[in-house]
């Protein structure tokens, strides 16, 4: 039987038919406003008001911001500031951007990792997010580095035992011009947030690509982001 | 309670359901002859007319320019002049091509940065306007070091308490088209002006990619540059 | 109230609503045989016919071709001779692709701008066309050499109070591939002449993409270009 | 008469008129969660359980988790540990990405299929796979190289008498921006995994490219992944 | 009154209301099979025949082979040799790409044209052909420097007075695909070879994109290779 | 009279009009699987059967492989092994690959042709196949040097008088996306093998582009591979 990590977000449960598999490292890939951020932010929330500690480690934005942006996307997570405080929820983060300049940028992306290892360890985090892969991209430009440091922070996170959300940027809002990149062969899940519609009006849609050790939907379900949280639409959810 | 910034751009604060949030520092994208620049002064005008101190930053065009366009494109807008005399709207700039050749181009774009700050804070400015990005783009041609210095932008203007506009370019005029840029993920906001249209006629539209912190409208509206300053026929707008 | 330039161009003021704002610097781009360099020509000569010193400076072509191919196309022209003696119209260049292979080109740019500067003023004309910007590309190659170099030019321009336009190759026919360009987001103005049409026949027209300072049309209207010049079919021009 | 080999992939071996032909050394090229590796590891599964020796060669993912996510995949193949212990299937693989930082690429791979091939012939295996190409493309990235690579890569399997797949990502879902590359011409067989479908609801569909030596079906058929193993919707193997 | 030259070419020279005014330099542009060789050996067979001394001159083909393709494709041509013989056509060449080879290519280049510069006066002819500019291309890279010898080409055709036509290779069969390349702005006419059509037949059209100093069709007119010579189908010859 | 050299595959010779012309250098472009070296392989035993010695020189496959493939595509070509032993058909080959990591390779290049050139003498053969261009490319990538030597191979093999095949990778499977390259001009024919089809079946076709010195069919004819050779569909052939 395969263990199941709940979203806890309305409708992505009944799409992943009742949750990311336990330990599975997924990407979470959309334009600028898709909602990236605020979904993985949501996935550690809805963890840690389930008693399940969970850390948000952001690569370049300050994490007071990432508090606050997600305090006024979500009004009706009333209690944010009392789940900070009783450290189920953490998030932190390091500018990393700054180690891009350094000698050994392979070197400081291991670095980077057995930080974010102690952070993990330290608190018992089993939930964790990554905050977004263009960060790492910019520190580790070879191909063949990045694709090895991907494998080996896949590896690192699955030893810790975390079920992880990396977040990543696409460059186009449609379904039609999306195209792979390294990480999502080497993540175990990737779910894509869409902004597509070819008429006056944008629909945003999500998708799962693919979810390692489970089956998933193969519908593009709309959703939204509301003030209790994403609500997916997803013929799955409806059914019930 | 998000604390909103009215744009004062007839149509568009229906799009944002009020304004956009305070401290969100606004991404202007759009082609030639698409309106950033008019925009953005608007924005600004509009402001300072309710009374509170603007800034106009130009990174490549001579200001007195800036300001006799403004006042070709809203001959309505009488009291421009006055409004600059009061110095509720203050329109400067530095022709910052000129650091480019420079040798340490981060180095001089933090001085810059510096600069302007500078300014804000001798004028207690709480909107500023930067004008183009591309400018920026072309000081820090390294990636990972043009995505660096936008990041401590952002993060300068937010300390700084001001509400800002940054316009920049887009390569195509077409919505099918639309390509992300890093700046289009770092930033909070992204309004996007189209000047699509397959038949005979091109209409210039307007779309509200990102919001941070708060609701938008998904529809992409079509806006026209009236005398009297934009027009923006949102659905929203329509409905009041 | 905007001072306008008429171009003589017969439509081409209708979509302008009158005619370019004086001291506007335009692009005029198209793809091979669209007709740049004639409609250029043609609003010298319009306004060399109403008394108004023209300079027609070719960077890559024969000054004398360019005059034999204007009589070529426009044979109703009968008295372009006399107007070129009259020192009303002064067709000149300088090959400045020799420039290209200089040590210094944006040094070379310079003195090209300052040889231009000193037609201009030495003629006292108050409309010029630069013939074409690939010329320029050619020799400023760095991007922000480049981009800073259309700046000053335009800057200059200006300052001397003369109303350009500026030929600019595109390398598609079809507006649905128009990409843009960083000297189309410089300058104030942009007309495009497009041989499309996805028939057996192409149809040739033309769109004002933008114009600082003053309203334009925004239908692409067909145009053909005829022994008595240019006849843009715009609806503006059709209702007079 | 042709020596087939039945993958034992439901429906695909009717795709296939009865099978691989033997030692043809095949592609499986997909996106992320087309099920590349578990098509692969299938087709070594089901050769085992008929009693041939099969080795899975992981080039970057650990050998654990290849087949832990078969487990999962599969809940049906209840047999799989059996198989393994009984040494009819080896899953084994080495971190090959490390090679990459040497100094002689070239020569490790050399070294490389060396092992695979001790490998190979230490237990008898007449089934191998390699996962993925992506990996051995980046330890030899000189394009000559690369394709002298794998030339020797396949002429090394041919000579062991195995009959192989050689998993290789592609970067689009759709077969409308299916592009091939180098691998895709050397190999003897190749199928594609697609993840298509222009409405709401992605369709996987499975195509034979070219299978030497032997017909094939041009149909492109549907397929899920269940949890007795693949099933492919080819109507030849609806006809049965 | 424009003096203009017959092309000799079947419905040709009603696309081109007479003929191609005299020293145009035009550019013939299609893919491989199109008839890019043979229409411009036909324009200088039709005026050859006419009275007029015509020069071929290959840069790649063997000129021996450039008269045996004619006489193949042409089998009603049945007094080439006698031509030929005659003098009033002479089919020549030099194998330009050894000149790629070595070190000053620009000069190179110059002394080519110098070499068919002398030919051309040498033998007084009046129409030229060059095969093709793919081989120019080749021997001088720079961009700049290509587009100085393009025109230097031009400039030095026009200076002796021929009349001539330049093959040039594209890319794509399809008029949807066509890109504008320099020398399609550099020369005073151009003529597009296109093999379309989407359905299951292609179609030979042909599309006369500019043609300077005169008035040309803006229809793509159908054409065949026939026996007796190129036939374009355009309605212009049609209503004859 | 056009010398004609029948193919011998069924209905292409139809297409052809009767056959390729003598000493005509054929291209034959596809993708992997389309079958482009099994139809240079026909061409040759057909013509062997019909007493003409033929040379098949692969560039990288082995040819005992070559031969195998053949064998297991063609059952009905029962006397293959027959024909070799009469040296009627020769199945040689180079791996060429090898040269290219050598010091001069246009040198080696033209070593490989004198190789070849002494395989074509010794044997007097009169058809011969090159398996494939890619392998030529990878040997000399200097676009300029690429070009000179494939003028080169195409001169030799007139010289000896060979009717030839060279087979060429493309890299798309569909008509709407072909891209010529520089072979596909120097040859005299080019056939291209698609495996197009928007639907669920891919369907097999194939056009001639060109075919230099006589007429072809301008229809994309569709083909398949049967145990007895290929057969095209061509409507000239179905008309017979």
């Amino acid at each position: 039987m395969v263990d199941l990590v709940s979203t806890g977000i309305s409708g992505l449960d009944a799409m992943l038919y009742g949750g990311i598999p336990k330990d599975n490292q997924v990407i979470v890939a959309g334009g600028p406003g898709a909602g990236k951020t605020l979904m993985a932010f949501e996935f550690l929330y809805r963890n840690a008001k389930a008693g399940n500690t969970s850390l948000f480690f952001s690569l370049e934005e300050d994490p007071k911001r990432i508090i606050s942006n997600a305090k006024s996307a979500f009004p009706e997570f009333k209690d944010i500031d009392k789940i900070i405080e009783s450290k189920k929820l953490i998030v932190t983060g390091s500018d990393i951007t700054s180690i891009a300049l350094k000698e050994d940028p392979a070197f400081e992306f291991g670095r980077l990792i057995a930080d974010i290892e102690e952070e993990i360890e330290g608190s018992n985090a089993t939930r964790a997010v990554l905050d977004s892969s263009t960060a790492l991209e910019l520190i580790v430009r070879d191909p063949t580095a990045y694709r090895r440091s991907m494998w080996a922070l896949v590896a690192n996170f699955r030893r810790l035992g975390v079920t992880s959300m990396l977040t990543s940027e696409i460059h186009s809002p449609d379904r039609s011009r999306l195209a792979f990149r390294p990480e999502h062969f080497i993540f175990d899940g990737m779910l894509v947030l869409y902004q597509g519609g070819e008429e006056a009006r944008r629909v945003q849609s999500l998708e799962v690509i693919k979810m390692r050790g489970y089956k998933h939907s193969f519908v593009t379900a709309p959703y939204d982001i509301t003030p209790k949280g994403f609500r997916v639409l997803s013929p799955e959810s409806m059914n019930r």
